[in-house]
Order: C-alpha cells, then sequence, then structure tokens
C-alpha cells in the first residue's frame, strides 16, 4: 500500500451485499481508487459494474492479484478453502488479505492450510456484523457497517500493520472494530447469531410438523412473530456453511439452551407463578441493560471529534 | 344497545394499550356515547379522562355496570376471576360483556364459575392479536388493531345476536375477525406466541447463565438478536399469567418443539449440509408463503367497499 490506509488496486472476491457495500465504503472515503470483482455469477458481475461498485471484472486470477494492495474475501464461506487454493500461486507477498467469513476458526485454519506460509503476516481474518436477508451487490449500500462492530482475530503470524491497517480500513467504512482471538469470536457468535437463527428455523419447521398445514396457523400470527422469525428467511446455503463450520460450539450452545428450555419446562409443569415470572424479568433486564448500552456505544460513537 | 353497534354506554374494565385503544377506536368510529373505565392506578385512570379515552371514573362497581350496553374485560389475566366475581352481582340482564385476554378456555372457566348464568348468552370472550412490549393508556392509539386478527371463542350459551355485535364492533375498530373454538385458539396461539415467548426468554437466560457476564457477549450482538428477542421485552407479569393459562397447551407445544430441535443437533453432530439446508429451506419456505399471504389478506381487506 502506497500511503497510510489508500489502496491503488482492491480486489473483492464475491461482490455481493457484503462484498458490495466494502468497496462503495472505502470509495466514498476515497480509499480505493481501482477496485477488481471477481466472482461466479457474470449478470451480478455486469450489475456491480453498472451500479459503479467495482471498476472491473477480473477476467483471471494472476492479473486481477497482480500488484492489488488488499484482496477483501467476501464470497460464501463455504468456498473459503477453494478460492483460497486458487488465489494462493498469484498472491505477491505484501497483498493485505483480509474476509468477511461468519466464523473465523475455519476460516484460519484454510487460510494455514492453503496460503502460501510468507503470506500469513498479511491476512487479517474479519468479521463484520452486518447484513440481512437480503443479498447480492444490489443490496449493497455504503453505510451498511456505520456504526456497526467489525471484530478481527488476528494469528499469532499476523503482522501489526497489517492488523492495523484493515482496522484502519473498517473504521473508514464506519465500522466499530474489536480485536479478539478467533475461538472467543466463535464462541460469541455462537451464541449470540448462530443459536439464534437455528431456534428460529427450528420454529418455522415445528409450526410445519405440529399441523402439517402450518397456514391455519400462521394466519393469526402477529408482529412478534414476524419479528422473532425474521432471521428464518436467510439464505438456506449460508447458515448451512456457518452451522457446519461453528458445528463444535454451536453443539455446545445448543445442548445449554436445552437444559435451560427444560428449566423453564420444569416452572410451568410445577404451575410455579413466582419462579417463571423472576425468569422473565431476568432476561427482559438483560435485554433491556443490552439496548441501553448499545444506545450509549451509538452516541460516544457519532458524538463529533474535536 | 340501542341500534345495531352503537354503544350509549361502554364500560372498560383496565384502560391500558387494549382497553385505551378498544375506546378510541369506538370513539373515532362514533359508536361509543359514553365511556367509563374502571382501574387499579388511579394516576392512569385520571390520565386516561385527561387523553379523552374514557369520560368518567368509576366510583363503584354497581354504578359503572348500571345500564351499560357494554362492558369490555382488558384487565391482566391473572385478575379474570376476581373481577368477574367482582362485577357478577351488578351485571344486568342484556348488557354484552367481552374480554381480550390472550388465552379463552381459562377465562370461560373462570366466567362459567363466577358469572351469573342468565348473563353467559351475553358474554363473547375475544382476542385482539395486538398490542406491543408497550402499556399503560399512554400508549393508547386508535388505529391499533387496523389490519389485526380478532379472534372471538363464543361459548354454546352465547347468543348469536351478541357475537354478531361484538364482531362489528371489532370490525369498526378495523380489525378482521375470526369465530373458533376456544380450545383452537389456545393452541393457535400456544405455538404462534406463547411458545415464541418462552424461546426468546430462555435465550436471554442461557447467555446470563452460561457467560455470567452477557453484557460481553452481547456488546456484538446484532440486528437479528434484537428483532429476534423483541418479545422477551414483554411484561413478565402479563406473560407469567398467561403461560399460567395456557400451561397444558403451551408444554406440549414445548415438548415438540424440543424434539425438532434435537431433530437439528442430530444434523449438526452428523455433519449433515444436504439435510440441514432442507431443513432450513423449508422453514424460510414456511416464513415467506406466510408472509405472502398476509399482504394478500391485508390487500383484500383494504380494497375500498364497491
Amino acid at each position: 500500500m502506497t500511503n497510510n490506509t489508500a489502496l491503488n488496486k482492491l480486489v473483492i472476491v464475491g461482490v455481493g451485499l457484503i462484498g458490495g457495500s466494502f468497496a462503495l465504503a472505502l470509495r466514498n472515503a476515497g480509499l480505493a481508487k481501482h477496485i477488481v470483482g471477481a466472482g461466479r455469477s457474470l449478470p451480478n458481475m455486469q450489475r456491480a459494474v453498472e451500479l459503479g461498485v467495482i471498476d472491473e471484472i477480473a477476467t483471471d486470477t494472476a492479473s486481477a492479484l497482480h500488484n492489488a494492495d488488499l484482496v477483501f474475501l467476501a464470497m460464501p464461506v463455504g468456498q473459503t478453502a477453494a478460492v483460497m487454493a486458487q488465489i494462493a500461486p498469484h498472491l505477491q507477498i505484501g497483498t493485505l488479505i483480509t474476509d468477511a467469513g461468519s466464523t473465523k476458526q475455519d476460516v484460519i485454519a484454510a487460510a494455514k492450510q492453503h496460503l502460501p506460509p510468507q503470506c500469513l503476516q498479511y491476512f487479517v481474518p474479519g468479521h463484520p456484523i452486518a447484513g440481512a436477508e437480503q443479498s447480492g451487490v444490489n443490496a449493497a449500500q455504503a453505510d451498511l457497517y456505520r456504526d456497526k462492530h467489525t471484530i478481527l482475530t488476528p494469528l499469532s503470524e499476523t503482522g501489526i500493520n497489517a492488523t492495523e491497517q484493515i482496522r484502519q480500513l473498517w473504521q473508514a467504512c464506519g465500522s466499530i472494530v474489536s480485536i479478539m482471538p478467533a475461538a472467543e469470536h466463535d464462541q460469541v457468535l455462537a451464541a449470540t447469531s448462530h443459536l439464534p437463527h437455528i431456534l428460529a428455523f427450528t420454529l418455522m419447521n415445528h409450526l410445519n410438523r405440529s399441523t402439517g398445514t402450518p397456514e391455519n396457523l400462521l394466519r393469526f400470527a402477529g408482529s412478534g412473530f414476524r419479528d422473532f422469525t425474521r432471521i428464518a428467511s436467510s439464505s438456506p446455503e449460508m447458515w448451512r456453511d456457518i452451522c457446519l463450520a461453528n458445528r463444535d460450539e454451536l453443539l455446545k450452545q445448543i445442548e445449554a439452551y436445552r437444559e435451560e428450555l427444560e428449566a423453564m419446562q420444569e416452572m410451568l409443569r410445577k404451575n410455579d407463578g413466582e419462579t417463571l415470572e423472576q425468569a422473565f424479568s431476568q432476561a427482559r433486564n438483560i435485554r433491556e441493560g443490552w439496548l441501553k448500552n448499545k444506545k450509549t456505544v451509538t452516541q460516544i460513537k457519532t458524538e463529533p471529534a474535536k
């Protein structure tokens, strides 16, 4: 890279919501001069050019990576190993590599297996906690990452400068950046994201199995149900990959959740209104505390610099 | 009642979000001339008068019920039996009675126990599926019920005219009215509302128990988590009452849900990506189908009459 964080050439692998929004944010910040996109779907790539998200569609891996300052891996996580194996022979020493995968230990394992060892000091695994049920470059937006958290999980091999540069790029996208070990990341995400997705998917399938005609039941479902199940509209392919990638931690979380659910059942069985109300109160208090903290963080974050 | 559905005197027991919104909607529709409110909290009742939700605060049960056309029971469901016992001696033959309780079999049992038998023909149990985490008369709004479902569960004793009048009043509030047996109502609501609430409360408590410091985990929770857990901010007192009132059906639902969750665990344990993706796809399809149906119903409902 030339000066501080500005990129002369940025390569985005997978120009969808995540990759496209990163490109738009950096371009708006004046930090990406030339953006090359690579992806499976030609119509999507052509649309990315039309929308001004990328400047050029990669024709082959070698020329795409030639003199690249940064390669951003934003394709579905299930393709991580294959893409790393594909770019490995063409990576130049000094080209930064980062990704946006929802799980980090598996991405690191793939990197250690497929990337050239001398490139690992330039590899900064990352995870922007943003996105929605939408996908594809049409959904990309320059402010997707504004006030959202991004977690970086550098390897012991990763250089301090590399981590610092990636941190600055995410901050330029408006994101709040944290750094933590990959194992901790995967545990946090299993609890707050992967488990809730499993619970929401499971509820829909439970309604289907218990009636056979869920539409009769669902006629009367209200806004609470709509919000609770919103994440059950997420991409099945993407969530298959995420759940398998973080399988061990997710299984632990499901097991512990089931125990908590059994405790609720027991309160109900015993008709124990007092304990039930305490459990509901505790749940509400934790959530309200979270919302309050969240608000405070965003307010501090968006205070104008002095 | 004088003509069709217009009420000369409407009595609202429990002037909160539900009772207050019913009063405002009927007043706006020109269907309630004089509205009397009864409730535990004097400041809330005074606020209800200030806001124009009610015209008068009930001083005693006898005079409040004197010549009432309709008594709407909208206090917390845990108080149903006590309130019915209190109004029973003062109910006039011909005064309609309805309620807004989230469970219906228990309300019917209380009515059979506490209301005079000759009044049951005027009793139309009901449940408007609307509301939010907010409560109190300050949250009341005239359009709370617009395009929302209301379920009526008449007893075998309930008169056809009584049901028809209550149906018309809810329709005047903008609601889509359905009639079904109380047992079916309680089953539908256990599946689509009570179970999701238990699951959301349980998730918050699981996060608390598994870490002891949920704020560290929750720092990184995103918008999917926020929506999934929105219903965990609901009133603990209200949900204790609802869950206990519908305990048998809810326990069945939790049990069946746990089996579905075990099936998901099994797919994960086996690393069975194909079956997992199918399960996620099915869940998403059911939800998308629901959203589509919902939209169609609302569109039909709001087409101008010819």
